[in-house]
């Protein structure tokens, strides 16, 4: 093949259950990736993560062109080979960092100039830059450059801002360099505005690219505004290639993205949770400096499979973070990303068995967003 | 049996290979203790820390019984439960750290004042304090309530401390619970002083214990007044007895200590070093930071089998620990452990085998002590 695969193996409703196919492997969705900045997944080994059933992972284009450079782990092997990930990666564009992260920035109709964060020296991004440094990491799924849309935003600044963004779509899959198992995806822009959506999908399926990203979104827009866009977005989508809602999200959002035909999510929120104290649940989230867990003998979760659960208790979790105890973040990471992996091995078998519907009823009526730590003192 | 057991298995020399058997299962001598201060190894996992070969871990009482305290973590099962460590585990006697971690203490005949580094209440210290929280702890090996002696010491102060240690360590062997597989160590005292020392041995062995360690000792004196203090010490340690040498410590001095007959060590050395960038390996240490690994292919030692050097560069993990990245501290510190018990693994050979000294020769043709980043680069 050239290009990513893509094989849709069930729909119920709008949900899609399918398979990527990459050079480093193949992966199931609805799939949910976890965020390996700096070519690690924070406080985890390769190892972890895979047991936790994730099969991609992240990188950010913007932390590796810093830190090691592109330059360094191409000449290393490439960042499977750097990081011990043998399977698919997929990385941003490092248009969006650029954005969120860097200093004293301009942009251009040619691109984007910033100061690193860590020499403060000059440094380009284009979507030709972009293209290569993706390629130079080796890739598996590389994601066009465009402009983050800022939010809250004018209809006529979102329009502008789109059409750059379509303009670098095209660019991007000029410079992409064509391989076997190495996929190109392109960035639905137009904030909130369904007319913008439309010509933004529009522009992008003109190019044509082997998987159509929704960004823009988890910005601040909160969760009805960002279901409302995928309402009228996801439908104009391709069928016959992977969606994927960019850094994307809590798990109610997960799952109602998946109702409205989403494939793919990364998000930072598990593992960064994990690091701040705070464990996913099937109920809820639950805050680990709680003095209420001091003496709780009981698992983060009951039925919970990981090796958190299998091992540890409430009551050591809690010493462990009022401790400040790098086990903790390990033990939290560790079990966030697996009940993140379980919820979408989850929404897997329902799409498959069409029972999605019933899923996403019986997800509602347990989950709870936000802090259960006052409503779970069983 | 009562208390622990202990059986010489071979000679060589000064040196000792020999099995300490406790309720929590058996270890070998000469044995490495990693140290696991707040109820965790640092940035391990129990798992971890067993694949490295360590058999018996060491807690620090005063940690603990200022956080979470000796009494929650009894009520919660003790700490193998607690930390998830199912084998053998030494305590402190809190003696140690209250000296030098602790502010605004008070010492007398009685014990200890001081004031908690948590939330700054006052905390009592006694022998018979001390045993009573270490069997809260459910440690297998306890150790007797000891002052350490300051470095350097006039002879009449130290003196008198070791005379105050040699009332504790029988009001300690007092207030000790007699228990299958539990066992109390004395701890011998007296500075670098060999008169003292003798009198600080007849004391500890009049009153009668599972083990003897040799305190006061890797308190700034360096590697060639330590091995002078071991040289007129153990030699009057009962031979039947394990002999523990508490806080040491580089390789060089663990090499040197077993060959005048000393079983047992812990040190924060290889996990702290972990998490400060710096790798053991057997020809000295490396610092993780220099630029000169930034390209190595190589692993951190060519010849050693850990999770570290089987899966990573020298390359990624000055990546990572230049990006302060957690796995780095992981990796790290999981090959420093290895890289311990493997050198406590080949003493234990060759003392069985009857080439201690040639084991001994070859170690310090091949160890520098001190950082390698200058003469290792091939």
């Amino acid at each position: 093949m050239s290009g990513t695969g893509f094989e849709l193996i069930a729909s119920d409703g709008q949900a899609r259950r399918g398979r990527i196919q990459t050079a480093h492997g193949s992966f199931e969705t609805p799939a949910f990736m976890p965020v390996g900045t700096a070519a690690t997944v924070k406080a985890m080994t390769p190892e972890w993560v895979a047991k936790t059933g994730a099969e991609c992972i992240l990188g950010n284009t913007y932390h590796l062109m810093l830190r090691p450079t592109a330059e360094r782990i191409e000449k290393l092997g490439g960042l499977h080979t750097f990081m011990n990930w043998p399977g698919p990666i997929l990385t941003d564009s490092g248009g969006f960092q650029v954005m969120s992260l860097s200093e004293l920035r301009k942009m251009s109709e040619e691109g984007v100039r910033f100061r690193s964060h860590i020499d403060g020296s000059y440094v380009d991004l284009s979507p030709e830059r972009s293209m290569d440094i993706q390629r130079m990491l080796d890739a598996d799924i590389t994601m066009a450059f465009d402009e983050c849309t800022p939010f809250p935003c004018k209809k006529d600044v979102a329009a502008e801002s789109m059409a750059l963004s379509m303009r670098w779509a095209k660019r991007s899959k000029e410079a992409f360099k064509e391989r076997n198992g190495y996929g190109l995806f392109g960035i639905v822009q137009g904030s909130v505005f369904e007319d913008l959506r439309a010509e933004s999908i529009e522009a992008l399926t003109e190019i044509g690219f082997d998987g159509y990203a929704v960004g823009g979104l988890a910005v601040g827009e909160g969760h009805e505004t960002m279901m409302r866009v995928l309402d009228f977005t996801t439908p104009q989508l391709p069928k016959d290639r992977p969606r994927y809602l960019m850094g994307v999200g809590k798990p109610d959002d997960l799952v109602a993205a998946v109702a409205r035909g989403i494939d793919m999510f990364d998000c930072v929120l598990p593992t960064r949770s994990g690091r701040t104290n705070q464990a996913f649940t099937r109920r809820g989230t639950l805050n680990m400096r709680n003095t209420r867990h001091k003496e709780d003998t009981r698992p983060l979760d009951a039925d919970c499979s990981c090796y958190t659960c299998t091992n540890y208790s409430r009551a050591y979790l809690n010493h462990l973070v009022m401790a400040k105890e790098i086990l903790g973040m390990m033990l939290l990471t560790r079990h966030n990303l697996h009940y993140y992996q379980e919820l979408m091995a989850g929404m897997r078998v329902a799409i498959e068995a069409g029972t999605f519907a019933k899923f996403q009823t019986d997800f509602s009526a347990e989950y709870t967003s936000g802090d259960i730590d006052e409503i779970d003192a069983d």
